[in-house]
């Protein structure tokens, strides 16, 4: 459909995102809105498709459209099976159809993690790879996994990286799983360690000097890298990615990540491990991206 | 080349044992001989070229030819870089070429873990599915990846699952790390928690009701859930298989394997657990199947 451009959506917390992308690839434009929760999912559902509407407008007809979502669905019939961190009851209610029916073209779920890596792979800190892994680090921990220039999602939703188990008595995680990577390296374990009240406060007080601080984004690199090790002996990947709000702190906690990834997967051949480049936009780009994947 | 057989090879410690595929993958044959190591490397190659005629002679000429290895090698000029089980003096030392001379085909290498893997896949416990992880729990610890039907590689030698870390600060593995699958739920790992000779004796004791004896079979069986928890979070695969001498412990070991998978990898569908089907010849039909493989 020559011309017509493909849509991805992003839906957080607290935002929705969007991002428009040319026939070829190109970003042609990027815009968000508050996610409307508290007016209800209809609200939300209906916010999406203005914004992508907006934002499409100046630049053509929809040929595709993606939606990022945080957490896991069912791709069949594209309701809603896990996702903790949206506001409201979305278990088990149509998401894809409403969306389709508002934009007039199919729209395909991808988790927002997985949506991430596929734009950096494609548009990204994963350029020129084909097998890559990357970890996101925000409120929770999530992940992607790209083989041979494709995302990977086996049974549906692979590379759920941030429930991998990386302190075995550590502490439960809503998973049902203990000491997953997600609880103990996401932001509030941070936070938590450094003494701060956000993990961005954390990074701030690193920067300063602060040794709890230091100590805190150091140990969270350091359990990442452990993750990380266990992906790169299994899969020998290209490239590491990471990104998300967290990764902000850079080699406060990229130094500590690659000394414990180095010392752990030392099996294989030494990867580079680089920032994400894409910024909170990522998972739009990528819903954008998988919305036109060729099936 | 109709009519022609696929000749695999996989050179161990102290066997090597060949197999012969007829043109649609069928079993024509299968022999092993001692490897000949006490005679030196030429030997030892001059065997395996030897092993495999006599195989194939009865079967039809020699279309391809596999062969797998216990460790690492170059692909590109197929000379060996870590093979630490092997006797002799193998690292820099042209394996494919002489084999190839000798046999009058070209002749792939393959890690004989990776090769077992794919016979599972595609003779074995794994038929029907095309993402697959595969352990081989012997003297160490192997294992391999299929993704989509075909062994995912990497930069090369990817399916290191042996080489994931489930005891941090674990003994120290011939890899450089601390903590390896293969350092804690290998046969000489068992036989010192079961207070035995070896893990066959360990298997006996469990067998007869020894505590001590299942509690360490138990133990192994728990790290390797471990490990392979992270391997499912993060690629949601259809199936396990689970190969190697230790594997002969059955439930005894798979029990608790499966019960430790479960309990880690709850954000993942529950993927069946099944032990290996073709026993110990799996590494020369693997092979033997690589050495066939589509480029």
């Amino acid at each position: 459909m020559s011309g017509a451009v493909h849509v991805g959506l992003d839906l957080g917390g607290t935002n929705a995102k969007c991002a428009v992308l040319s026939p070829d690839g190109a970003i042609l434009a990027e815009a968000r809105a508050p996610n409307d929760a508290d007016r209800g999912e209809n609200a939300v559902l209906a916010r999406l498709v203005s914004l992508a509407k907006a934002a499409a407008a100046p630049h053509g007809p929809i040929a595709t459209a993606g939606l990022g979502l945080p957490g896991h669905f069912d791709p069949a019939d594209g309701r809603g099976t896990l996702l903790p961190n949206l506001p409201g009851e979305w278990v088990g209610r149509p998401i894809a159809r409403p969306v389709s029916a508002g934009l007039g073209v199919p729209v395909r779920l991808v988790n927002d993690a997985r949506a991430m890596t596929l734009a950096e792979l494609r548009l990204g800190a994963g350029r020129g790879v084909r097998d890559l892994v990357c970890v996101t680090l925000g409120t929770g921990v999530g992940g992607g996994v790209t083989i041979g220039g494709r995302l990977h999602l086996g049974l549906g939703n692979a590379g759920e990286i941030g429930h991998t188990t990386v302190v075995p008595d550590g502490p439960p995680c809503g998973c049902g799983n203990r000491g997953c990577l997600d609880r103990v390296a996401g932001a509030d374990a941070i936070a938590r360690d450094a003494g701060t009240g956000t993990a961005a406060e954390a990074i701030a007080a690193a920067r300063r000097g602060e040794a709890r601080a230091a100590d805190a984004l150091a140990a969270a690199g350091r359990r990442v890298g452990l993750a990380l090790a266990g992906a790169v002996v299994l899969l020998w990947p290209q490239r590491i990615v990471v990104g998300g709000g967290v990764a902000a702190a850079g080699e406060l906690l990229l130094g500590p990540l690659r000394e414990e990834l180095r010392a752990r997967a030392c099996v294989a051949p030494e990867v580079d491990v680089l920032p994400a480049a894409l910024g909170a936009g990522a998972g739009a780009i990528g819903a954008a991206l998988w919305g036109a994947e060729p099936v």
